[in-house]
């Protein structure tokens, strides 16, 4: 009985931490500058905003994602986007695929092949108050993009200050 | 007590039906011709698989989602998929965002517009044993295609045998 106890303390314990680490919104990785936003955990589990293709030095094709207060807010139309949206921009190389362009009988097929780097808007209208209520980070391989970069995300964002500063439309 | 009783009653029947609908895999749409498939509910909430561009006449882009089953075997990277599977194939028109060509200061995005057709792979091994396990069908604003297109599915997903008969790798 002694041990059972333990036991299970032991797994409250870890339980505990776990809640702690998700319910903070930090993951083990680091840190990106300026907002000090963290990889949050479970991104790639989000719910699909919508699909994009960039052409030129990008060469990409890109999923949004969001987390469950993104979609709502998307699907609901409400703008702006209420405190704790995470919106997840990932993107992954440009590929042809040789594969399918035989099934098809053309050259007409392009694949998603190696990740590039993966962003996020959070918002948070009082910490990110310069920046109209957003948040940017940019990882790559676990590696945030350094301020500089970081710079450059708002005001590329500002054209589309009435739709809350979010380029990306939801595709139904 | 007895209003108390009667409510908790149609709260459990209520509970009731909508689990046998979820379980059974219908929805209120139209059946597909050939395998019987129809929509499933709530598939636009399920995790990314991947994305991808065709050009040509489809001129799409696409996302691959799946149910649970489907997410699992792609990470476990466990082949056959499992019975029970269902992988939905979302595509948009391909259509050039003038928005985001302004920011980028060059001609180079292209975004989701319109809803082309959804189409949906169930895995049932006994059911659709002539067919590698796999029920195909497509949907183009909630009507199902005909038998004729539904006919050509197999055919062409027959070069990825190795692969579960499934096109579509997963995207990290």
């Amino acid at each position: 009985m002694g041990r059972i106890a333990y036991l299970l303390f032991a797994v409250v314990a870890v339980s505990g931490a776990v809640y702690i680490a998700n319910a903070s919104g930090h993951s083990d990785g680091e840190t990106a500058p300026i907002f000090g936003v963290t990889i949050p955990p479970g991104y790639r589990d989000w719910k699909l905003v919508s699909v994009a293709h960039e052409e030129g030095n990008l060469n990409d094709l890109r999923a949004l994602l969001g987390n469950d207060m993104a979609i709502n807010a998307y699907r609901e139309e409400k703008l702006p986007f209420p405190d704790g949206t995470i919106i997840a921009r990932l993107a992954w190389s440009y590929v042809p695929s040789e594969e399918n362009n035989k099934v098809f009988g053309r050259d007409q097929s392009f694949v998603a092949g190696a990740p590039t780097n993966v962003q996020f808007m959070v918002k948070d209208s009082r910490k990110y108050a310069a920046t109209g209520g957003w948040g940017f980070a940019q990882f790559k391989d676990g590696k945030p993009a350094d301020a500089p970069l970081l710079k450059t995300c708002f005001p590329c964002h500002e054209p589309v200050k009435a739709r809350d500063f979010v380029f990306t439309r939801y595709a139904p």
